[in-house]
């Protein structure tokens, strides 16, 4: 198996000065420990808890800015979408689609994202059991595209809390596509703020390093400036400054795990 | 408070001739009950399990139908919506837009259902806890349209099982909405046949009772004249020569319920 | 099917005079509904959640004064064991011994129960299946006694909370023993409060009429003159002077309940 | 922070024979691999899913062989007592006693555990918050014993089925006692085979090794060399042909992850 890769980048594009700070930082950081990351923003909050938070900057504005960001620092760009009109467009641009997790059993919007041709990660619906995504991926697969990645973020457990079931790793391994960690919306708190989501960022560091100890192909964390005043999942984002070390962490970790598959049994 | 009424019909809508069919069966049933009933068919399942199964008969071909069974038998009808741009069309025949569970926090498709100005009925997702409904039915207010209905369906317990918590019922009804109880969807087993899901139609009259005995506006039950051989959520429907019976039984327990809400304590 | 009855007491006893006041009211309500109550009360709360909790008079100071109610008003009395040595003494003097959720599964204690050739109330584990209650029940019919209710007292749902799955009525009647639904501890938040548990009492009416819309044989509520100021389960007690205008609310619907089983399919 | 320790040994001592020969392979695997391990065998299965199943060989027969087992290998025994009486007699003999996760609140029981001044691993129970352990292990120490290590075990998530919440870890490590990670009870599907529990044995390595990358004092683990005949959890034990290869599995991660504590954020 290949050396861990990381999915990172602020939970909503806010500006082009901001996604291109932080993708150079980014970029630096990938350098430096000689990983791979691709850079992720999304340009619409679609599913916000409540309506008066911040939707983002939207598709028109954005697809440019993901562009220079390619162009400028080399990295890979992923970002969610939310219908099937708008796949194709973004398609042009990013490179890896993203289907959320309430989302990820909409036939019209897999199989569109799929017709891109362009990789596509799709978040394990909080309502859905691990091998119900071999359905979910077949739906992608069946529409022609084989780049699919599957990707866990927590699975509902009572009200506002989620649960992180990491025999969801080898079970959905065993579908045949690569595995993607969320590391930092698995420890959201749905709801659990009222009128928006808590989070809980301290966990991140120990969920992230069980799911590499167990095996997976990318890390998918959010991580920001200033996770505090940023305009979504800040309570679960990780703060930049702290982004580098728990990558270099993780990776001593991978290095281990990818070694030594777990064991099975006769 | 008013007496229950029912929201009721095939889950698919599978030919003009199968809707006329059962919408005038419907039709004499209430007629019977002296209970409104309102006529509810989807023209594509735009969820499945998997790709393989069938998706329905579409837009096109449907509203036609929806608006001959309207005139033909004078029940108000519901379908469920899945894009913000079917809306306005839908809008145009259907009395009752239906937000499916996953989609209940897409902020667009709840703007656009609201600004048809029909009456909207907003599942709650699986995934959510029955106050953050406020959210969601704010956002439908907030667009301008009062007439919401909220529904409980169940919430995700453990993988493959939903459980009703009744305690949604009195905390949904405070949002200050009519409570709609989903007696049929609430006994889905999500994903629990592989390939499709199963159900527990043996305790929908229980739970449609429960529900019944605390109070609320509507139940919605799916029936269909042959569930075993239906397209779609067969293993959940009531099939229809009970129909009648289950829910005169329902209206029993709705007359005292409504003469007696449940009590409060200073 | 029988009429209603009520398990009905202050969740731990405080007094002998505590328990004679609360035991007559409880036996003119009991008369002036027409109902059967089992008066309940705790001799031991021996799995507090901390241990700085009151425990309670103990099984000495206990069980005469039980005697003194049963002699006095004429109630039957219930009160829960913990270990499988206490069973021959209680069941001296104790009309039904009840099994702490907690304790559902311990085989000695079960056994001793039974052995008293008492009644036996045994509550399921929040931690289990209403299917698995069939072997529990077990355990006691064949230790020789056939007289045995299973007792609905909610189910782990996520982390300090509790759900009532109202499936759990049916598949524990079909076992074959008189069911009762716990509607006081079913709206326990366990631990919810730090060193103790929470509670919901708000919706006890609630849960209490949907149990007994579906049928069963007996209601378990707690009630307390003065439910705040309570050694243990405050949160979740009736206050006394609402006790009563419940009971008749419930009997309501026990009546029309016990005339019309729900519905079965063929 | 130590290297990681491991209490294994079969679910239910056997006889003698069988003991001494579990006993002896694992003092020679725990001398191969330089780690310390506790031997673990029950000599009473008190809350068995049904009654028909084997209890065990007893208290009076088990103890001279566990004394038998440590004499001849030097390993330290641990055994689980469940009542209050048990303790003291099991405590001059077993160096660490274990309460059963559905005990860990009955507060007579930690109290006389604790009086025994051996060391006392408590199981986290199947409903039980992982703050909650907090006042649990409060009972022990407060009893005047602080040699208490907390184990997690999973945590009832829907019927028949735990999960392992990682998060557990940190949050009962911060109560400030060594932490145990029970990887073969984790997979346990309680109830999940009718009369008897189900198991999902594949999982092991993959929950042990992330449990042991966060970072845990121990990891327990039954195994037995033919678990497909053994008389309880047979479908979660770990054959012991793979028992030692799993181990060094661990010791790896162990060792990376008590150089490095997960981060923490300011």
């Amino acid at each position: 198996s290949q050396k861990l890769s990381f999915i990172a980048g602020p939970c909503a594009m806010e500006s082009r000065e901001h996604a291109l700070e932080t993708a150079h930082a980014l970029k630096e950081i990938g350098e430096r420990l000689g990983a791979n990351i691709i850079y992720k923003s999304s340009f619409d909050k679609a599913n916000r808890t409540s309506a008066g938070s911040a939707r983002g900057i939207g598709l028109d504005k954005a697809l440019p800015i993901f562009e220079e960001v390619r162009l400028k620092t080399g990295l890979p760009v992923l970002t969610d979408v939310h219908t099937a009109e708008q796949c194709a467009e973004v398609g042009q641009v990013i490179d890896v689609l993203q289907i959320p997790a309430f989302l990820c059993r909409q036939t019209d919007l897999l199989v569109a994202a799929a017709q891109t041709g362009r990789a596509v990660n799709v978040k394990k619906g909080q309502f859905l059991a691990p091998w119900d995504m071999k359905n979910v991926i077949a739906k992608l697969t069946e529409a022609g595209n084989p780049n699919v990645f599957a990707c866990e973020r927590g699975v509902s457990f009572g009200y506002n809390t989620l649960v992180s079931d990491m025999r969801a790793l080898p079970i959905m391994s065993d579908i045949g596509c690569p595995i993607v960690f969320d590391a930092t919306h698995s420890v959201q708190q749905p709801g659990g703020q009222g009128g928006r989501s808590g989070g809980q960022r301290e966990f991140v560091p120990h969920l992230a390093r069980a799911a590499v100890s167990i095996g997976v192909a990318m890390v998918f964390m959010e991580t920001h400036p200033d996770p505090d005043n940023a305009p979504s999942d800040g309570p679960n984002m990780i703060p930049m400054r702290y982004f580098e070390a728990l990558c270099a962490d993780l990776l001593e970790f991978d290095a281990l795990a990818k070694a030594r598959p777990p064991m099975t049994f006769d």
